[in-house]
This record gives C-alpha cells, sequence and structure tokens, in this order.
C-alpha cells in the first residue's frame, strides 16, 4: 500500500504534527518518535506545521521513516505500544500540507489545449507555439488551501453586452489536475537538466484548480488568467512520495514533432492514474460522476516541466507546487472540466433526478478521486457556497 | 528627509539586522535598542533576516521608531552612545529585505501598454479589457533579488524562422517600475474595498523587471509571459513607508470611461515620483540617462491594483509585492523600456562615444534611480553577465 504524508491534528489538544497514511490509518510520526519507535529520527521534524522539513530530508530519510511507519502498522496489536501512534484517519484534524512559496499551472495536456483552442479558435485551435514548450503561467500561492475548504463564489469583471460588470461568476468551473511537490532547492541562475528533474520532485498532489471562466474570458488578454483563478485552488490534504508511484510508471506520449534537444527525453515516462470527478448535488447527494480521465494522456512530461520552468534560470524551491493542468482524454466523458464538457455551457449535462448542470451551482461539493491500480490514494473536495 | 528601511549587516559579524536609512546613514535598530535608546521597544523585532515582522507591527510602531531614529541621528555626537548604532551606508553589508509571498505585475501604465500594443497590433493597440481593469498577472517570487545582483542573461525558447531555438535572448530588457509591499494579512474570500486599501500598502520600492522580448513573444500566448521574466526581478534594498510620501501626493490621471463603480474614488491621487535610468557601458562607464519617467503618469492607482486584485476573494500577505508594470510617459525619452525607446530594436538609441543600444549587452550595468521633491531616494542596479 502506499504511504502519504499530510499534517495532522489530534482531537486531545496536540500541536500539529506530520502524518504517515497508509489507507485509513495514520501514523502520528512525532509521537511514534517520542514513543522510541523511530531509532535516532528526532521527533523535531515531525512536531510542524507543514511538510516542508520532511520534503528537505530527502529520498534516504523518507525510506527509513516509511521502515518504521510500516513496522508501527505490523505491530499495532491492542495494549501495544505503537498503539498509541496509529489513527483512524476519520478521528483526526487535517491541516494544510504545506508552506507554498510559487504556484506554476502548466496547460500540458494537448487535448485539454485543442478543446479549449476549438471553443475560441475553431479554425486554430492549438497556437504555434504549444507543441514546442510546456506553456505554464504563475499561480497565486497564497489562496492555494486543502481538501474541505469551501469554494466561496467569486465576483469579478464579466462583460455584458458591449461593457463590463461587477458580478457573480455564471461559470464556475473545476479543473482536473495533477501536483508535483518540490523536494530540493535549485540554484537561480541554473537550469535543472532533464537528467537531473526527478531529484527535485518530492511527491504528488491533486489539485483542483477552480475558474471562472467569464471573468477569465474578459481578463486574460494579453498578460493571462488572473482573478479567474487566484480566488481559489485546492489540493489533497496528503502528499504521496513519487517513488511510491514506481509500478505505475508507463511509457509517454509520443511526441510529434519532437522537442528540442534540453526537452528531449530518452524514455519519457507518464504515470497510469486515473481521476474521478464526482459532483453531488441537491437532488443527487450521492453523487454523480462527471469525468474519468488518467494522467497517461499528459503530452508533457514531468521532466519536461521542471526543465523548461528553469530553462531560463528560475529558482524552485522546496514545498512548490507544480499542477499539469486541466486533464482530458479522447472520449467525451474523460474531459477534466465542465468547460469542456458542456461546451462552454452550449450542451449541459444531464444528471440523475432531472438536474441538468452547465457551471456549478451554490451547494454543489465536487469530489476528485485519484486512483492507482484501481485503488484510491488522495481525493480533494470543496464545496460551492455564496 | 525620508526615512527607509532595509536588513543590513555590519563588517564586525553581527548577525543580519534591521536599519533605518535616512540619507547616507544608517541606524541599526538593534543595536539602538540594545543600547536602551529605543524605550519599550524590543531589540528582537529588527534582529531579523527579513522586513516582515517589522512591516507587521503597523503605522503607528513606525511612527515610534522614526521618532528614536530621528534623535539617535540627533545625538550622533562623538563619543556619544547613538554612535554605537549609527553607520554610513558604504560600510555595510546590504542583504534581501523581504519574505516575499507572492509577487504580482501590473499594466498600469497607459501609455506604455499603447506602446507595446502599438509594435504587435498597430490598428487597434489597446485591447478592450484595458481601461476598464488594472490588467495584472502572477509573477515570479522566488527569483525577485535586491539590487546589485548580476542578471545572468537568460537562455530560452526563440522563434527563429519558422522553428524555435534554444539561445541566449538577444531582446534583454529592463522594465522601470514602482512596488509597493504589503503591510497586512488580507482575509482569503474577502476583497478589500478601496476605501481600506492605503491601511494595506507598508511602503514601496524600486523595481527592474527584467525581461527576455525574444523568449517573451513565443511563449506568452495564451496564459502570459512566464520564464522571459521569471528569470529575475531586482527590488531596491530599501523600502519607503508610504507616509514619507504624503508630500508628493498628486491629482492621479482622470480615468476615461470612469472605471465600474467598485474600483471609482472619490479622489484618486498618484505621487510626483521622478526615475531615472542610467545605463553605465564599456565606452560610457559613467553612464548615459536613458529615460526619465515619473509614476503620476500611472492610469490605474495603487489602491485599485489592491481591490481589484482581491476582488474575487484572493488574499494578501504581508510582504506581497504588487509592482506597477512599466512607468512610461508621453516623451521619447521618458518611456520605461529599450522595447519601447527602440522600437522593439529597429531604431537603435545612439549613446556618447560611438556607441549604439538596441537591447542590453553583456557588461552593461543598468541604473534606477527614484527621486521626490529632486533627492533621490531609492536606488535598484544590476549589471548583465554571461
Amino acid at each position: 500500500m502506499m504511504i502519504a504524508y499530510g499534517i495532522i491534528g489530534r482531537k486531545d489538544a496536540h500541536e500539529p504534527r506530520v502524518g504517515a497514511r497508509v489507507g485509513e490509518r495514520v501514523v502520528d510520526l512525532a509521537q511514534l518518535s517520542e514513543l522510541g519507535l523511530m531509532g535516532k529520527l528526532s521527533s523535531e521534524i515531525f512536531s510542524t506545521i507543514t511538510l516542508n522539513p520532511l520534503i528537505r530530508q530527502g529520498l534516504s530519510f523518507r525510506k527509513e521513516v516509511k521502515r518504521y511507519v510500516m513496522e508501527a502498522l505490523a505491530n499495532n496489536v491492542p495494549g501495544g505500544i505503537a498503539e498509541k501512534a496509529v489513527y483512524d484517519i476519520r478521528s483526526l484534524k487535517i491541516y494544510h500540507p504545506l508552506h507554498i512559496g510559487g504556484f506554476t499551472d502548466f496547460y500540458a495536456s494537448k487535448q485539454h489545449a485543442t478543446n479549449i483552442g476549438k471553443i475560441f479558435r475553431p479554425q486554430n485551435p492549438l497556437l504555434p507555439n504549444w507543441q514546442h514548450l510546456p506553456i505554464a503561467y504563475n499561480g497565486r500561492a497564497s489562496s492555494v488551501v486543502t481538501s474541505g475548504h469551501n469554494v466561496k463564489r467569486p465576483q469579478g469583471q464579466i462583460l455584458r453586452g458591449d461593457s463590463p460588470q461587477l458580478d457573480y461568476t455564471a461559470k464556475l468551473d473545476f479543473e482536473i489536475e495533477l501536483g508535483i511537490v518540490i523536494g530540493k532547492d535549485s540554484i537561480l541562475g541554473q537550469p535543472i537538466p532533464l537528467s537531473a528533474a526527478n531529484e527535485y520532485i518530492f511527491g504528488v498532489c491533486l489539485v483542483n484548480d477552480w475558474s471562472a471562466r467569464d471573468i477569465q474570458a474578459w481578463e486574460y488578454q494579453p498578460l493571462g488568467p488572473f482573478t479567474a483563478k487566484s480566488f481559489l485552488t485546492s489540493i489533497s490534504a496528503f502528499i504521496v512520495p513519487l517513488e511510491e508511484l514506481e509500478s505505475y510508471k508507463v511509457p509517454a506520449v509520443v511526441q510529434d514533432p519532437a522537442p528540442l534537444d534540453y526537452l528531449k527525453q530518452p524514455h519519457p515516462t507518464s504515470y497510469d492514474l486515473e481521476f474521478e470527478l464526482l459532483l453531488k448535488t441537491a437532488a443527487n447527494p450521492y453523487g454523480v460522476v462527471l469525468s474519468r480521465t488518467n494522467f497517461k494522456y499528459m503530452y508533457w512530461t514531468m521532466q519536461q516541466w521542471i526543465t523548461h520552468h528553469t530553462v531560463s534560470g528560475c529558482n524552485l524551491q522546496v514545498g512548490d507546487l507544480l499542477a499539469s493542468g486541466t486533464i482530458s482524454g479522447d472520449t467525451p466523458d474523460s474531459l477534466g472540466s465542465l468547460m469542456e464538457l458542456t461546451l462552454n455551457g452550449t450542451k449541459p449535462l444531464q444528471l440523475a433526478n432531472g438536474e441538468q448542470r452547465t457551471f456549478l451551482e451554490d451547494g454543489d461539493e465536487v469530489i476528485i478521486r485519484a486512483l492507482a491500480g484501481g485503488e484510491e490514494f488522495l481525493e480533494v473536495a470543496g464545496k460551492v457556497v455564496r
């Protein structure tokens, strides 16, 4: 089973600390260390309000941690000492897991870029630069929140007829994305070559990049999306280290035209990770699946994101979040946003019980789940409120 | 005289601490407090590696600090106790002054937006949204450095003929900008009304937003500039609190069409702050002034930047940097970038001693100075290296 890390709080009023989640069980690492069940590993690194200090320790440290976690779970018998550090996930408080210095959002799915392009430029959906570089923009890190945080419907400037008005968005959307969390500082002025890119990845999380499409359409030229995206971005409460995904590796999509040398990988790989998007509404409280997509459809690889991000000298820092952009597949049921699923609101989705949706309505709850080998390993949820 | 704050180091091996600069003299505030010359103000807040803790204390605290600083400077006689806390700026080490969580760059000069627009879209220079909202994008905070940091010429994808190549930029440019530093955290989901915007401003700094125009031209559609800007941004080492600029207030440019109500100010004000850009080259080591511009030309006001930034709910945090975008005036000698001064490199500038420039060359040093009432109060410098 996969291990994932997050920041947890126990109901018996302890300070936040690092939790290692395996399935429904979470090991309180600060407690485990205090119980003397982590060898020489100090509890200090686990008694923190973000995962950043743990992330900085690197891979060999994580391997040691994992060994102790697995031991604790194996030895978790009633009355045993390990029992004092093992909790059911449902009994814990969950905090935001990271200090995120920089949040970058890519646009790395060819299907998504093409679908969005078709809506705005039917004759010329994919811009000429798209196949040569992984397009990205800087997002807003301060408004990245954790699964469970409500999504307050944003206001903004929206074009109505010939003139803009300040109004609540009528086109609130989700975006199914995978994020990578940076595990090592890079040096300002020094690009990271593809061959070293994996060293800079700590792990992956789920991302829902909430978007207000009507605000975005009016504001995005010429400098890109701003208030239409910066109001909120949700990530899963837990982060899965990259090494846990090893057995889900698959060859990446073939890139044609071949990228420039600095982006050329001998054996480009991706990951077979499924995403399921569930919408819970007033009439469908148990939820309706709107999309099933997969990370393996991504055109640009994680390593290419990192290398291109730093090509001009920009540095990366521990805790930075690099997200994939919306992940869409080839079929109508594998699209990662309502913008695509409803053709910008022109083709409503028919839900059960007489409901339909173009964009999100107040009270709707959006849950994205990531699965590997058919088993759920991450979740990010958010409910729309006004 | 104006007071400005920065992080300083003394050559006698003390840790970084807050310095209050007045002209060429800097008061070491940690030392001043330890000498018992700051009343009840603890030295803790001044013994830090960023200004963020001081900034958090707010206006009334700053007023008290200023009183002690002015007393120390007035009492700074040889053999006196205050002498131990007062230093000549040239004897000090200067550090990066801020922890910047978010860096946002506006595009708030109408002249600049029009000039750039003319180069790309001669028939339609100003996009329809420009006069309705202060256009901005998220910049990269990790690569914001302090005056004196070298500018390593960046590489990136550049279109040559029909296909992109990886190469060093041939169009390295500066941008003269003023930045505001946020002084108070706002609440996620709660827009800041115009009437409260000033409470969120700590002070101002100078910004040079280095740009690679050839990389930018290829990458910026549809999500805005990325690697062309994220390689480096320089700020002045010192920050001037907003209250110091009170006597330089002037009415802002009249906005036509009138903005929407949430951006409408009863008495919009700007500041009469001059900027002078000096270029030092191999043949002109004492420098050539390429531009003299003024913050008062800005179309969108600082308060409008803040209110629009938060309109959809995005939060601001202490230390965030909001920059104006390039400041250009109406005359050919008041343009804030080489892109404008040389019409995208098509009209070289004739310097003295037989030199000319389209864009920056290796070895060039760019110095931007800000003046109020004819007196220099901030400077940001950087030298281009390969």
